[in-house]
């Protein structure tokens, strides 16, 4: 890769659609500022910023119809050599705009903290096949399913998979830790019957345990697996994060990992149901969303229903909670914003604080904001 | 919320596009079965998987256009009381399927084990007002940003909002343990200058840092954090996982939790870059995707494209992993399938087996299964 920046990049292609040449225009400015600095470029003061963090465009190119190819190069010192980070510079927030899909990435060739970020595959393709015992064909694959049989039919599903030659014998992902099928007898008993399958085959057929909760269950699930001796483990990493991912596979996995794409398509989810409910009953307290008429997409009434849902949850035994707009509301609109969702919000303002200037009106037009929502409580009193 | 099943019901509506009633038919019928079997209803024999397990379909109802609201209720102990399994059966493989969008959920009213996937929020709304000693307006907050600044900037910033009389001062998402403004540096002068400034001025505005990274280092951050004494802090659950999330407040949080929505949208990455670039980056030896033809909706040439870049990793230093389509091969496609793959790729067949029949006639299709990989391999060698 042939970068023209300073230093090393990230190089992302988007793809972006835009009915005319001031929409495109708008939207490339947008993606270049939002995946680091996420302020306006007239709020960026500081030379080491503008030089070294600020996206820079590579080119423009026509697709078809209303659609561009847009490339950008993002300094990687940006990702701050970690998973989640790196993500959140490919596509975080721009995520969110539904005018922007990602499209393809390129990794700078110089990244010294690249294995702390992205730790790449410990085995591939070389490994596993070494661990079958297979090099000269494609590999055979099942699923011990479904859900809700008992453990000793999933180990007799599993043997007789093992027996009829299948390479690899994985859990459906939807295996997890039911009392139907505990995960530490499962693993057991589907070890025992392809080692037992094995012996009389003479192959190397694997169990392929899938690992499902939080982290720190997923951890002990790996530790036990591989204690057992399974061949493999699977994860679904848009289910349970893609940086537990990279933490597994750097520090934990002994055995190959193989991905599965559950929750990949994740964004389909109506913003109210993702953020309305989902954050609250995962625990959030404050739930960050874009508002209305800002650089977001979401509609009055989808932030209004959101709101609804955190502030009155219609789910018994959950805490009311915070509403959180953000994503461009300019501290002159405050009154207007307080009007839609009343006293239970918290308002964040970021770039429309900082686009104020100096110190000295950064901090004037910070305690007028502070002032505004002051004053709407006194109006909504007397009112 | 009443139900008409025999068991406690995690309600699920979705939004579904068919064009005519027997599209429309036939992906009911795949939601019912997708998000807990994932196995044709022809290869259901267990009685208990069918009465317990399977998705009964509560309502269909026309909404606008080639749009329809298909509730259906799932049993709630598919979810095995896990905060990634919960996921799992509201969208996990039904996500892939471009005709369908999450649009709500309702929980059971009985659901013991709610707690251990879903804790809530622990402060709530009511909570963070106690911290900042706010009852009767609206919350204001800020960011402290960009990326790039020093840590005394950030600092100094944090001070100044406080000054101002914002409320909650939360680090940009995008502050990660960047070399520029290192966590720990960064969460000690922050937390310092906000409370000499609650000291200057009487209020109670907060501090709050952005975990990012991988579950254990994220779980370090939050440790580190309350013990410097922060108001509250903030995650990302899309980037980090909704299951992470869940744990930290759960069993680690003693400070109210603020959810970011950043990579909300992450669907809208092209699956050749998803499967193709990010699973295998993360560390995944061989990554299940949904094969062109099957259940889900991807083309041949996407297929294409992700399997190369799976073997071929553009990427140096990367090494090749193995595709592993799968999502409705039948058993008499693979001659097919190995063609349009070669031998670099896991053949996974789930479903295609198990409709097989009985266990014997299980165990010969397996069989035929592995026959048909193992004579590719011949023909190949001898074309």
């Amino acid at each position: 890769m042939t970068s023209s920046t300073p230093w090393p990049a990230l190089r992302v292609t988007y793809r972006v659609s835009a009915s005319n040449p001031s929409d495109l225009h708008a939207r490339v400015e947008s993606l270049l500022l939002e995946q680091t600095v996420e302020l306006p470029r007239a709020a960026l003061r500081d030379p080491f910023v503008l030089e070294n963090i600020v996206g820079r465009l590579v080119s423009v190119d026509p697709l078809e119809a209303t659609n561009h190819r847009v490339v950008i190069d993002f300094p990687i010192i940006a990702t701050a050599d970690d998973p989640a980070q790196f993500l959140n510079v490919l596509f975080g927030n721009s995520s969110i705009q539904e005018h922007v899909v990602l499209a393809d990435l390129q990794l700078p060739d110089e990244w010294p903290g690249r294995s702390h970020a992205l730790p790449g595959a410990k085995f591939g393709a070389a490994g596993l096949r070494q661990i079958l015992g297979v090099t000269d064909r494609a590999l055979t694959s099942t699923a011990l399913k479904p859900i809700g049989l008992s453990t000793e039919r999933l180990a007799f599903l599993c043997g007789l998979f093992a027996r009829a030659g299948v390479d690899i014998i994985k859990d459906d992902h939807g295996l997890a830790n039911h009392r139907f099928h505990p995960f530490a007898d499962r693993v057991r008993a589907c070890q025992k019957a392809v080692l037992e399958a094995n012996a009389a085959t003479g192959r190397r057929s694997i169990y392929v345990p899938n690992l499902t909760g939080t982290p720190t269950v997923v951890l002990e699930q790996l530790k036990f697996a591989q204690d057992e001796g399974v061949g493999a483990v699977m994860v679904a990493p848009m289910l349970l994060g893609f940086p537990l991912l990279a933490e597994i596979v750097a520090r934990h996995a002994k055995v190959p990992v193989i991905g599965h794409p559950s929750f990949g398509g994740a964004t389909r989810i109506l913003p109210e149901c993702l953020y309305g409910k989902l954050f609250p009953l995962y625990g959030s307290d404050a739930t960050i969303f874009a508002n209305f008429g800002g650089r977001f997409s979401y509609s009055r009434e989808t932030c209004g229903r959101l709101a609804e849902a955190l502030t009155r949850p219609a789910i018994p035994g959950l805490a009311p909670t915070l509403p959180m707009p953000a994503g461009g509301i300019k501290y002159h609109q405050v009154g207007d914003v307080l009007s839609f969702y009343g006293r239970e919000v918290i308002l964040l303002i970021g770039g429309g604080l900082y686009e104020a200037g100096d110190d000295q009106a950064l901090r004037a037009r910070a305690e007028e904001f502070v002032r505004h929502v002051a004053e709407f409580r006194t109006e909504a009193r007397q009112g």
